[in-house]
C-alpha cells in the first residue's frame, strides 16, 4: 500500500511531515500508550506484554467506571437495546433513556433542564458557539484565561473577546466596567483547573457577573461527582448553585461514564436542543451510554464516603511527595501536578517511570500547557492505596534524582 | 425551582423565547419521540405507553446495532474494561482495541492510516478545520453545496472557499481553473447525500481533483458498511478508492455501534493526530464501543447477502410506494425520500403515521433540509420484512389522501 496517494509531492504532505519532525525534535511527538483499563483490579492496567501497570494518570477520578453500577446498567441496555441508537436524537435517536438522563442531570446541578451532548467538548463548543453566534451575534465574551481549549473552540468566532487574568476577578470587573452597557455579556470559567489544580472563587465571580448583568457558564468537568455534597460540583460545595446561570459537566471523568451536558434555564436548554448544530446534526449517546451516565449520577448524590475517601488520597499523595523531597504544584483540589519544565525530559521521566518502576503518568506538554511548564499530572483515585502511594512517592524522587531534577540523597 | 435564574429578564432569555415561538409558529419546533429500540425485535420500538411501532427511520441501515456480534462484543468489553475509558488517547485512554479499530479501519478503506473520533460530526469539524487553517491557511476550499453541517463546520473559517452546484463537476471545474494556482486546493463532497439519496459521480470528481493538484476529501458515512464489495462505500464500488485522498466515515450508521473516523496517508493522519484539537482534548471513546465497532467492521466486509438484501428492501419500497401512488424523490440509493413541502404538514403526517398507524417516520424540516423541501425520509433495512413494505406503502398513501397531498381514490 503506497504511503502517499498523491501523484507528485503535495504540499500538504511536505507539511504535516514538516510540523511532525518538529514536534519529534522539540521532544513533544505524542506516543501514546496502549494500555487495558481492568475493571476489577482499577487502578491496574495491561500494557502490551501483559505486564501490570498502576495507572495515575485516569480521569475515571473515583474508579466509578469499573463499578458493578455500571457495568449492570450499561449490559443491560445492550441487552435490551443493542449498541448505536441509529440516529440523531430527532431521527429515531431519543429513547426514555436518554431524558431521564437528562432529568436527573438538571436536578443534580439544581436547574430546569439540561442537554446531554456526545463529549464535553462538543458540550462546550457548540453550547457557546450557539449563544454567542445569536442575537446578532452582539455579545461581548469574558474568558479565564487558562480556559479549556473546548471553551475557546466554542468562542473562536465571538465578536467581542477579553481575557481575563486566571481567577483575577478584579480584572474581570474592569473588563466587565470598559466593555460598557450596551452589548450582551458572558463570563466563561471553570471550577477545578484540570492542570494545576486550582479552585475558582465562584461567589465573587458569580457576584461580579450579576452586578454587570453577565450570564454565567461554568465548567464544572473536572469537580463533578467529586465536590458538594451529593455531588454536584464546587458551586454546590461553595452554596451558589442558585448564581450560576449554565453549568456544563460531563459524563466522562469522575461518572465514569461518556459524553456531556449544559444544565440551565429551560428557555436557554431548549433554544440550544433546537439550534446548536453540535447537537442537532449528530448521533445521540448509545442506550448503554445514557443508562450507564443515569445510574452513575444517581449512584454519586449519595456517595460522600467515596468522597471523603478521593479527598484523603489526594491529601495523602501530597504529603508522602513532600516527604520524599517531591514539590507539587500548590493545588486545592484532587490534582496533583508534579513540574518538569522541559517536553523532553517530561517524557524522559515518564519513560522511566513506566519502565523501571510499572507506573503511568503521562507526560503533560504543549498545547496541553504551556511551552516551559511541562508536568506529570497525578490524579489519585480511592482505589489507590497506602502502599500505592508510598511506593509511587519514591519512585519519582528516585527517577528526578536520576534525570537531575532533585538533588541527590545526601 | 424558578424557571429563571436572572435577577431581571436577561435579553438572552428574551431571545430564546422569542426564537422558540417563531420555530412553532412556523411548524418546525421538534418534539423528540421518546422510543425505546428493540434489540432483538428491530426495527420495532416502544413507545412511552408500550405500544409497538416500526421504525422507518434509523440510520442503522442493516440493523446491525443490534446484532449479537456487537453485542457480545461490548458486553465483554464492558466487563473486562468498565465502561468509560477515563482518559484522552493520549493521557491513559489508548487502548489496544482503539489501536486495532483503526487499523482495520484504514485496511477497509485501503489506505495506510485512520484515526478514531468521538463521532462522525467531530471528525469532519476538527479534521477539515485542521487541514485549512494549517499551512497558515493558505488554502481555498471548494465544497458541494449540499454538504453536511459537520463539513460546513470544519470549513467555517476557511479563508477562500468556493460553493460548487451539487454534483456539478464542470462547475467544480471552473471554479479550480478560476481560483488559479499558488494556492492549496481542498475539494470536499459526500458520496451518498443523506436527505436526497443521490450518489456523486466519484470517479470524474477525483480525476477534477487530481487534474488542478487538490486534495479529495470524501464523506462516506451514508455509504460505509452498504456500498463496496467488502462495504468500504462508493468510492469502493466505484474502483476509485485510490483516487481518494481523505475518507471520512462512521461507526453510528450502518456500523450500528458509535464514533467517526478519517482514513488518508500516513502523514496526514499522524499530522491530525498530533494537532486536531477536537482530537486531542476530548476523552477517548469507551473501549466497549471500540470493541463492538472492530467486531462491526470485521463482520460487515464479508456481509455481501446483507448488502444485497438492503438494496433489495430499498427497492422493493420504492416500487411499492410508486403502486400505491406515493411518488419518493428520485434515489439513487437506500434512502427514500417522501416530498410534503411545508414543516406543519410534514409534522403532520408523521404524527397521523405514528397514532394511526403505528409507524415512525421523522419529520425532515429546516434547518436539515431548506424550506419548501420538508419531507419524510424512509430507510428500509434487511429487517424490514415483505408485510412491512406493504403495510407502510398504504398507510403513507392513506395519510397523504387525508390531508390533501394526493386525490382521493377514485
Amino acid at each position: 500500500m503506497p504511503d502517499s496517494l498523491f501523484p507528485a509531492p503535495h504540499p500538504f504532505l511536505q507539511h504535516c511531515q514538516a510540523a511532525l519532525a518538529q514536534m519529534r525534535q522539540e521532544g513533544r511527538y505524542r506516543s501514546f500508550a496502549a494500555l487495558a483499563k481492568s475493571r476489577r483490579d482499577f487502578p491496574r492496567y495491561t500494557d502490551s506484554t501483559g505486564r501490570r501497570i498502576t495507572v495515575w494518570s485516569s480521569n475515571d477520578y473515583l474508579g466509578l467506571g469499573g463499578s458493578d453500577v455500571l457495568a449492570a446498567a450499561a449490559t443491560a441496555a445492550i441487552e435490551a437495546h443493542g449498541v448505536g441508537s441509529g440516529g440523531t436524537r430527532n431521527i429515531s435517536g431519543n429513547t426514555p433513556l436518554h431524558e431521564a438522563l437528562e432529568s436527573e442531570l438538571a436536578a443534580l446541578h439544581a436547574k430546569p433542564a439540561a442537554l446531554v451532548f456526545t463529549s464535553g467538548y462538543v458540550a462546550n463548543q457548540a453550547a457557546l458557539g450557539t449563544i454567542l453566534s445569536s442575537m446578532d451575534g452582539n455579545w461581548h465574551v469574558f474568558s479565564d484565561e487558562k480556559n479549556h481549549n473546548s471553551m475557546i473552540a466554542g468562542m473562536k468566532n465571538a465578536r467581542a473577546k477579553s481575557i481575563f487574568r486566571h481567577n483575577d476577578v478584579a480584572h474581570l470587573d474592569a473588563l466587565m466596567a470598559a466593555a460598557g452597557p450596551g452589548v450582551n455579556k458572558l463570563v466563561a470559567f471553570e471550577s477545578v483547573y484540570s492542570m494545576d489544580g486550582d479552585i475558582a472563587p465562584l461567589a465573587e465571580l458569580a457576584a461580579t457577573c450579576r452586578r454587570h448583568g453577565a450570564l454565567s457558564y461554568l465548567d464544572e468537568v473536572h469537580a463533578v461527582g467529586m465536590y458538594g455534597a451529593t455531588g454536584a460540583g464546587v458551586a454546590e460545595r461553595d452554596g451558589v448553585l442558585d448564581r450560576i446561570d449554565i453549568v456544563q459537566g460531563t459524563l466522562a471523568k469522575a461518572l465514569g461514564c461518556h459524553g456531556g451536558y449544559v444544565a440551565g434555564p429551560a428557555e436557554v436548554i431548549d433554544f440550544l436542543r433546537s439550534a446548536a448544530a453540535g447537537f442537532i446534526f449528530t448521533t445521540s449517546l448509545p442506550p448503554a451510554l445514557a443508562a450507564a451516565g443515569l445510574a452513575s449520577v444517581r449512584h454519586v448524590k449519595g456517595a460522600t464516603a467515596l468522597r471523603e475517601r478521593h479527598a484523603e488520597r489526594a491529601a495523602r499523595l501530597k504529603a508522602a511527595f513532600q516527604a520524599a523531597g517531591v514539590r507539587p504544584m500548590p493545588s486545592a483540589s484532587h490534582i496533583v501536578p508534579v513540574p518538569v519544565g522541559d517536553a523532553a525530559l517530561c517524557r524522559e521521566v515518564s519513560r522511566l517511570l513506566l519502565e523501571e518502576h510499572g507506573l503511568y503518568v503521562t507526560p503533560i506538554n504543549y498545547p496541553t500547557v504551556p511551552r516551559g511548564t511541562e508536568r506529570l499530572r497525578f490524579t489519585p483515585t480511592p482505589r489507590h492505596d497506602d502502599a500505592d502511594i508510598a511506593f509511587a512517592a519514591q519512585a519519582v524522587a528516585a527517577v528526578l534524582r536520576q534525570v537531575g531534577l532533585l538533588p541527590n540523597a545526601p
